[in-house]
């Protein structure tokens, strides 16, 4: 019985036994390529012509629905470290594959944000390299707090959408993973752009500010979009793993000795 | 054959044997922050920058989607005091853990707000701690009619997406339910903004009078956002069950004995 | 082998079995209602403000997939006459029926354009009662072929999600009918408001007609809003019978004379 | 057990058993119809009034989405020369079908480009009769690149959603095809919009240059609308081809000798 259930899980297992993820390198740098046209209002203020905070929101929500979908069958969809880290805190990855998971997902992000800057350079220096940066009016506790949160409903989204008890539990209601993950970002942007531009992906920020790399996007402010969306992972993490789950297999406990 | 009928709609039962929920707070909080930074234009007018009416009706529409979705599996996605209201009248939910559904469901919408109040401030107070309130130009009966016509749309589309008879009746279409109540929030929110600001959910508008704790927002006119989403809420669960479910279980009937 | 055939095609035979579709009114009524709100640009002209024709696209499309979604189980969704009919001339309702379906559904509409005067007079009559019209500088003719093309795609889009043969051939490709057609709608929202408002529903024209009652609604261009649309649906329904089964009966019966 | 693996992918082999998609005329039309409607503000800059960017890329997302869905059972969805291509290099089509296809889709744009000039002369005149033309301050090689990328996104996704082995590796994911497909489109279209109008499509650039028929759109820059797509989709086929299928069927002949 407990061997069925390891089958079960034995997606995640799968999975990783393909090679490092090379191959989003080209999908992510488009990824990077909407960002920087999208990021106008959020940089200009208000003029209508662009896509405004809604478009920026689409952009990327869309965006991630399209790479996870994608890359689901590959690398399992991983493109973002703070997801990466939650999933390595909850003992999906291994750590070897975290490290090496992590770094292509930075090279990744530097190779869209110089493809960027090389396509489309008035865009680019118009909005400032697409950085992460926390708007007048917020300090880094706010920042942080925002990275925080909107990381944890990412990573939440995640472990929800990929639960393998969740096809068990509520086989009524089919699980098309990468939609509510892409609205989940969307959601996450609507709320957090006005703030910090919304980081919740460390590769995303620290691609934009190595290519970027003007003082503020680097001494001053980066460590808030690794430190802010590592924290949100990890409570996410730690939060599904040990309150959900020990619910969940309590249930599923009592159902089997009544089995 | 009877027995048969309970275990498929055993679903509902066996959701219900979870603890009450508490793990939903987190994820509810977030939805009252991008409330607050969508009801910009629905408060303000006409400034581009801001998300629009629209906007706002995706910030609603997309959270349920992605909030009832990932809870579905552990207290069946009740964020809502009139959706748990109705599946309480159509016996889904018993009295004692309605009750509690609904005291926790304020809590959550209070904690959410008062971090936007912490987080936002600027925003919060330009529009008002995102409290329902009529617009200029509509009286309190105009309101609670938007609440209840708003309230019964979202209650019939829970009932029809959750249906155990759905699965039997129509196995061609599959069941995607958050998807369908998402999009429902989103058209209500298009209809009704300009109204009420939208309540269709007590625990939202109670959540902002508490934290906002103005006078107009308590005193004359948080009644309607109770009553308008209950009535409706009842509306549609004795509408489901007596009319639409009796037919069905009349033509069930004629199924079985031509069996 | 032809009895099976039947059986899979029983869906909607069985569909037909439920009582005309009374209880469609309430959520039709809605639909209406976000629609006098929705219209707002397409009158109006270019004011930030309001949700503009994307805006407008997105409320029907959207509201079409919430009613296609829920209506589904008991009347089959039937909530256009144009639709109703194509579906008649494929020979998939009854005479009675669909002459039944037609009636109850302008009903439906007249009581949800009744409602919206009553509930949002001052947006009723800014919009001029949400009734199709011709915009100015399109002639009758240009008119005419923007409801016969576009009901021909919503139709097309009807028939391509509920074809029987559909899973029997693409069984790959699982059936969420209502979204396509949602999505269908919200293409020819984008494509046909600047021409006419967009009909392709004739219950939708009709309803609005006889609550705004002005005589260019009526005497002048309301036929536009039943002839083109019923065109549409037959050209779509004849298309899809005659020239898309026909090949897909060829092909089967070869493979079934190869089996 | 090779045999086996043949029946899986026998999906695409017999849609292709059918005759030229001549029946796709109809609807491409109307793709084009709202493309001349939606490019307004690419065009003319800035007006409130028009759809956007964001409008016009869900104008062309959610358009592919419809026609990939509704044409999927008829020809496998090809109204694409480049993503026709692309099929064609992973040998997935003959070489006959694949002309036939490319000049049935480059017929029906014409078609619907005409339709369009017809139908909406003021707009057709005021927004350059939708052709594809570089935007200012862009170079042809920023152009050519510009589609490169678009095209490999768009026909990668292509891959990925219609791949065999998908259900095989990663059944707990439903692949509903066309939906991801048109996601990608709208990404497309929000990156490379300012840049080249997006093309991504020949037919629907050599459509609207025939009917345009202005020197620009021909003699200097069509090439670019044809060689860009040409290129992505081939870079997209054989990257999915030889890079991921390869590592594909390493990892299942690893699974096979263990079983």
């Amino acid at each position: 019985m407990a061997k069925d259930l390891e089958v079960q899980e034995g997606r995640a297992a799968r999975d990783y036994q393909d090679p490092p993820p090379a191959p989003l390198f080209d999908m992510e740098e488009l990824g990077k390529w909407s960002l920087y046209r999208a990021t106008d209002a959020s940089a200009g203020g208000a003029d209508c012509g662009g896509v405004g905070i809604l478009g920026i929101a689409w952009a990327f929500g869309g965006m991630i629905f399209v790479l996870v979908y994608c890359t689901a069958g590959i690398s399992g969809g991983h493109i973002n470290p703070a997801v990466t880290f939650g999933l390595f805190l909850a003992r999906k990855v291994s750590f070897v594959r975290t490290v090496l998971y992590i770094v292509a997902q930075c090279l990744g992000a530097i190779c869209g944000c110089g493809l960027v800057k090389a396509f489309q350079s008035s865009y680019y220096n118009r909005y400032g390299g697409g950085a992460n940066q926390l708007a007048e009016g917020y300090n880094k506790g706010t920042g942080l707090g925002a990275e925080i949160i909107g990381t944890f409903v990412l990573v939440y989204t995640v472990f929800s959408a990929t639960d393998p008890k969740r096809s068990a539990r509520d086989s009524h209601i089919p699980v098309l993973a990468p939609l509510p993950i892409g609205f989940a970002v969307f959601m996450v942007h609507l709320a957090t752009i006005p703030i910090t531009g919304t980081g919740i992906n460390p590769a995303r920020s620290f691609g934009a500010a190595v290519i970027y790399n003007q003082e503020k996007a680097w001494d001053d402010q980066q460590w808030i979009f690794w430190v802010g969306p590592m924290i949100g992972a990890a409570a996410a993490a730690l939060y599904h793993q040990f309150v959900l789950r020990a619910a969940g297999i309590k249930s599923l406990g009592s159902f089997r000795s009544s089995a």
